[in-house]
């Protein structure tokens, strides 16, 4: 079957400092014209720490959409024209504060495909080495560090529920 | 170290058929005072749908965001009101023509917690019956049937990047 929809016209409905809401008029496969809200989002990496060879460090923040504080691997969003492995050095020194000469680069995926463009790009980082005193000074987070198996056991039992940490998993 | 925002004032800056973008002003844990832009969304479910022990049931869509055709799990959003087990049954239903009476809820996860609050729970269907012709009136999908060992080799090289059918086989 024909999958593909054909953008009629688009409008800016919203540009916040990194989203930006688009409505766009589609036409479908079936010749019919339907809307379609779209979340523009400069994409990101995550990264998987290993601070030894099952030893992986994880973050503690509060996420203000879900009033929730999560337990994710390290995460942040692109700036403008950079480089994902450039954003991958430094969110691992900002976040949580190593730096490494070993990241390798393991895939990407997409978070909310029914309704935005995030891209994530994902990275194992070894031989960490400890930069600074831990956290960034306008971030709130707490570090810490689990095993894979304790890992495992946190998505099983529902603490671990973020979506990018669980699927990067299944790279490693 | 305190990690909770505490909300100031929200706003309503667009509401559209199922997504509802808010900003608004927090309170930072060192007093601080900043903007977050909130996506709300209904919230959605997925399946992982065993058509005999090694086959899994995937749909093909295009997904206007990315301007892509993804291999996912079957999921949809949830309407109003509905109890997430009787989605699951819609879905299936719709998406793949198919029912079941032995689906297990195995568990829930935030895709983007950086932005928005959409919480997908995830189910297992097994003993599916074929209820009508495949594929629903207004979804343009094709339905492919995979085995696991397939679904993860698909990851592997890059061809499966929906983050939501990554993170189910971690629960299975």
């Amino acid at each position: 079957m024909k999958l593909i929809e054909k953008t009629l016209n688009e409008k800016t409905i919203y540009e916040g400092s990194f989203l930006k809401l688009i409505k766009q008029e589609v036409l479908l496969p079936d010749g019919n014209i339907a809307k379609r809200d779209i979340l523009r989002h400069p994409g990101a990496v995550a990264i998987i720490a290993f601070k030894d060879e099952n030893t992986v460090v994880m973050v503690e923040q509060y996420r203000k959409a879900i009033d929730r504080v999560l337990l994710e691997i390290p995460a942040g969003k692109l700036e403008k024209d950079e480089d994902i492995l450039e954003c991958a050095r430094r969110e691992l020194e900002e976040e949580i504060g190593y730096t490494s000469n070993d990241i390798e680069y393991l895939g990407n995926f997409i978070t909310a495909p029914g309704f935005c463009d995030e891209v994530i790009h994902l990275f194992k980082a070894k031989n960490l080495k400890e930069k600074f005193a831990k956290g960034d000074d306008d971030e709130f987070i707490n570090i810490k560090e689990f095993s894979l198996e304790e890992i495992k056991r946190l998505i099983k039992n529902g603490i671990i529920v973020d979506c990018k940490t669980i699927a990067a998993l299944q790279y490693i």
